[in-house]
């Protein structure tokens, strides 16, 4: 059992409870930190959680907790994090880690150097489908890994400070592009370095500062390609799409807005149907259980048993500071408008990968470049010559 | 926190023991009976339960027990059923209830007389999306329900009982019948009567007894139409989806082979990748979370929640009879070819519906027939005459 | 080149003249026979026809007409196609042919006596997507057939003689009913005779006499199942699905609300989407291409190409005869509640078949009942004692 | 009627046969020529041509001849269009135009100086879903387009050609970038300019000299982005879809691997299934009418329509030009790593676009960022001041 400190009552604190009390846990919010007096009592109200309180330190340090929970605003983790450091309180905390690299290292050195527990809530790596994905792809169904793209679009978030570039640090890169390229990330190998990025951003629709639209390039030191695709200013919901393409497969995820639930309806009596839907009449694409199609169930599941295991979590600080540097070369390069190094100081994965070259022989002569069926039947092979480099096409019988 | 006996050590023993001990689970099973030692000593390993024995009776006696998980064969439930009364213990009962109405009649009037909590184990209207879509037709999303489908198609069960009659008393309908006559059942309302059934069946494929194939309608007392889609000759995995037409909207549920997770894999490396799935190379159509999604979870809160607050759960043994009391009705009519009534000796729902009458006033002189727009932008009405019944076509400005 | 006199001029006659005149066809309408003046003049404008009447005779008489396309409400076929005869001009005509199976008989006694070309426009058997299915079928990629489900609903007709039975013949069964038998029936082959037929059918939601929502079975004499569910009520645009399933494989075909174009939209600027879309905002589900989609190119292709070349058409009189046969059956069996015989006293198919049987041999001793790979990757075998019919379960290395 | 000169009798050749001769088309094919006097003459017998050559003059200036359709590799476009200049005969010529901006640019100032009829067959810009889609786009259903991305990939081309840089000019960027740029280009407006171009490019898996792998993104003068996704190592078969991002709407396209038509084969019995299938078993994919749903039709009937009606076609050499520009340009910051500017010495659209601001007024003190509904149900806005700049929420009653 695990006793938690939740920092912050907000939309995502208040999913993020949904998931910790939920179904049949045995976990258990015991303090609840809101910045606001009727907030945090409405979610203690809510939640059936003894303590309430609007000072961050006086949940953190309660005896009772054992693990803090950070679900605020991202100007506001390094400040929590400090705190679970100095009370030695193991910790969990929402995404992107920091608003930047440097926020991030900092934090990632601090609960290194406080010995604790550390968790990264990038609960999009945790989605069941996702799970599913990562471990076909790692028992190699799509062979060596060539490109993997996540896309994650919708209208815009729910609260004001994602719209403020000073507390949110950006705009939707950050928001969502931090999903993105830890889930491209994983499934070209969490130990393979990104070493450059290529982003284009833009302001298109909204009337703010930071970026509402942008696409990005993450080159690995193996050749393989992360591609991130985000924005606010996408009509129809929630758009949670990934794609992986191997030398031997593919994998295509659409995470919410078709999953195999489809509903029309005039528009009579519907209410609330899914995260960021846009209308509550016509065709409608609700998702069974958000919870656990979002990950948090798998999610928290990792996090408590790593806990009470005394292993590290499959996400943690260190994985939220890669992604923060990725992030950082994105928002350089779309500045500078050329590929931008990733800036790792701290690197704990493989070194000094090369692309691999695959050649596939045919016959001593020459390399296989295609075989396939023809229309009539036959079976066609294009080949290499070796030497020549000619390019030759032989029918078989 | 629930103390379990699980009776059977099957494929669905160990599918419901990886749910109730899954995730962040406060349940345990405690106990473990299977009839072949070897069997149960292995269950007993694999999920860290204490206690294995190859008597029945000793598992549901055991004193640790709260309690009894009946995953047996059909033709060993009453009996399973029959020790919990007599030992006093809450039962939960995997589907279908009997392998006829009879059986489930004496079984329901056992756990009420022994005044044990009951709960019957019909996953399939506990699936995230059933449950939301539930919702919404509860809301009034799709006004009022004309017709609930449900279709479950596969390459036939897994193990040797299913087919053999005696012990599972029916082919493909007693097996998969159940789950679809629930949903629709559910869809239309639960307190509204089933009156008669319409069924074809034929075993058109395996070399057994039982059918492997039927298609049942299930008329309802107010006018709402039941179907059901069953096969165990279906090629192509498991095939499970729900329609559902209302007059003011309809939902379309795919719960297994189209979710939004599609793979093709040239076959290097793939293991197994979903229930019933039948190859492992080409288009792939895994389930990110098959407990979740097959209604597993929130089938076991559900049960427990209800135990532990007094209350019944939304599957009662109740409930098991109503469905197959339905299903012998089907049986009837496949052998006599004409509808056949369902004999209901206990009913608690309404009574005396009639179908309801919608027609809609145009005006004072006009029924509504059909209002749409042309392809030429105008606004096009059909009306009846409310004295003459003719029928005409209006085209407005 | 084909010259064609249309009679009709209404919805479906301008859909079989887009068709008919579209892309770089070689035919041309040359005639245009409507009942009122205002249609008919509108039409030979729009579609630059030479020739325009309101006195049907005069339009089949033309000495430039080769071949009658009939595109008048059912109780105008027999007349027309009288016609035709007495002018010896091939006929074409929609569907359904008849308003019962004697209309449709006396029909195709008379083309034939009169010896003309005659052509049943079941636009449905002539999808693209159906006719590579039906090939794949024929090719027996999917084995041998078990069951063919074909499903027309939306939310009515456009014009008004379709809700006025005597004209019509019927409601939703005569109207799409005919569409899904044929489909079923080619699926299964047309030339396994259908023996019988089990119906429900009800006027759940219309203020009309005829039925708005039916679903029925048809048994032909191998075994094979047809079904079909047609319905006026249904809410979200024009529902065109079929399914096949054979001991080989499966077909699943979609023919209009999800065809690979998803669109959302707020709904500024968008008009007419498609035919029978119930709403201009939200998700929308456009098809392409709708003459070409549902079938109307490849149809007109057929029937000129096999008029030219002396042939018969894939679909005649004689289908449209036992579509109508087997939907009279259908009506009787909605009244009779039981399984009603086809009445086919016009027959050309097999006669005399029997329902395969196909027990596959194991070994010896054994039926195989069925082979399946185990979670943990053994091959297990479930198998039929030959003589004692017992079942047993084998689990192969 | 247009009378055909066909250059090039291969996969193309045949495709676009196919659909010329297809249905009940008027056109014909008059000659053809072919490198290899084998293939003319097979291919005069299976299209019924009644002339025949290996010289490639020798079917340009055939009188009968009206239009010449080139279906050469990229190297000989340029010379063929050279002998329809020099005979005067309208030429309507395959994908991509020329190798690079030059030789188009030449091509186009030829045909233009020749005076005859040129059309640029870009199929992928006459698929009937592109068609509807494009319409949609242009009255307005999306609103202003922010983003098109279209996507080709599949596990590589028929013929040897394409693999040998030289014959072909390029790689998979030349080969499929070219309908993913008009694609793009045509939903943005074909009278915005493309500006600058950045492209990453790799030969990840082939032993060939060219890339097999590259994503590019397009900016337009009015800030709109173009995206283009090619490989030649996809696995699964053909993947063709585009999506669209409006601020008022959103499209996706799928061609061709999911449009409806799901198909489970064991495999006996089923052979050829559609362009660049990879398997035939398992589940299958297959378009209904790949002639139509590539645009074949659409096309022809365009490029002949306009030219017998002395119009310019929807596409001519200039876009074809255009598309080189940009694909120019892609190859150039694939080398350069930096965005590269679009090269067009000639230019006929709009000039001087600048990007669109969209600040929705609120009031007189705030713009509107954001309006939703709460989960409970309440509307919420997210406002900034015009003047602090500040972001504040305000839940509405």
């Amino acid at each position: 059992m695990a006793k938690i400190a939740m920092l912050g009552s907000g939309f995502i604190g208040r999913f993020y409870a949904d998931s910790l009390q939920g179904q049949r846990s045995r976990d258990k919010i015991v303090s609840i930190y809101s910045r606001r007096e009727e907030s945090a009592k409405k979610f203690a109200e809510d939640y059936k959680v003894t303590h309430w309180t609007t000072t961050m330190e006086e949940a953190v340090a309660n005896p009772e907790v054992e693990v803090v929970c950070v679900s605020l605003p991202n100007n506001l983790h390094e400040a929590a994090v400090e705190l679970c450091c100095k009370h030695k309180k193991a910790v969990i905390c929402t995404k992107p880690l920091g608003r930047n690299a440097a926020e991030a290292k900092r934090m990632l050195e601090a609960v290194e150097k406080a010995g604790i527990f550390h968790g990264y809530l990038e609960d999009l790596v945790y989605t069941p489908k996702f799970l599913k994905a990562l471990e076909s792809v790692q028992q190699g169904a799509l062979g060596r890994i060539l490109w993997a793209k996540s896309r994650e679009t919708h209208p815009g978030p729910h609260s004001e400070w994602f719209w403020d570039k000073e507390q949110a640090g950006g705009g939707c890169i950050l928001d969502l592009g931090c999903h993105c390229v830890e889930i491209a990330r994983s499934f070209i190998g969490k130990d393979v370095k990104p070493v450059e990025v290529m982003c284009w951003a833009d302001t298109q629709v909204k009337p703010i500062d930071a970026e509402d639209h942008a696409i990005g390039l993450v080159k690995y030191e193996n050749g393989a390609i992360g591609q991130f695709e985000v924005s606010w200013t996408f009509r129809g919901g929630l758009d949670l799409r990934d794609e992986v393409m191997g030398t031997e497969g593919t994998i295509w995820l659409n995470s919410f807005l078709r999953t195999g639930f489809d509903m029309f309806t005039t528009g009579k009596g519907a209410d609330y149907v899914a995260e960021k839907a846009e209308s509550n009449s016509g065709w409608l694409f609700p998702v069974g259980d958000e919870l656990n199609e979002l990950g948090y169930n798998h999610m928290f599941t990792d996090m408590f048993n790593a806990m009470e295991d005394g292993k590290a979590a499959r996400e943690t600080f260190y994985d939220g500071y890669v992604v923060n540097a990725i992030l950082d070369a994105a928002y350089k390069s779309a500045a500078s408008k050329q590929w931008e190094p990733v800036q790792l100081e701290i690197w704990r994965g493989k070194e000094g990968l090369s692309k691999e070259k695959t050649q596939q022989d045919y016959d001593e002569q020459y390399y296989l470049v295609k075989e396939e069926m023809t229309h009539f039947g036959a079976k066609k092979v294009i080949l290499k010559d070796k030497k020549t480099g000619q390019i030759i096409e032989k029918t078989l019988a």
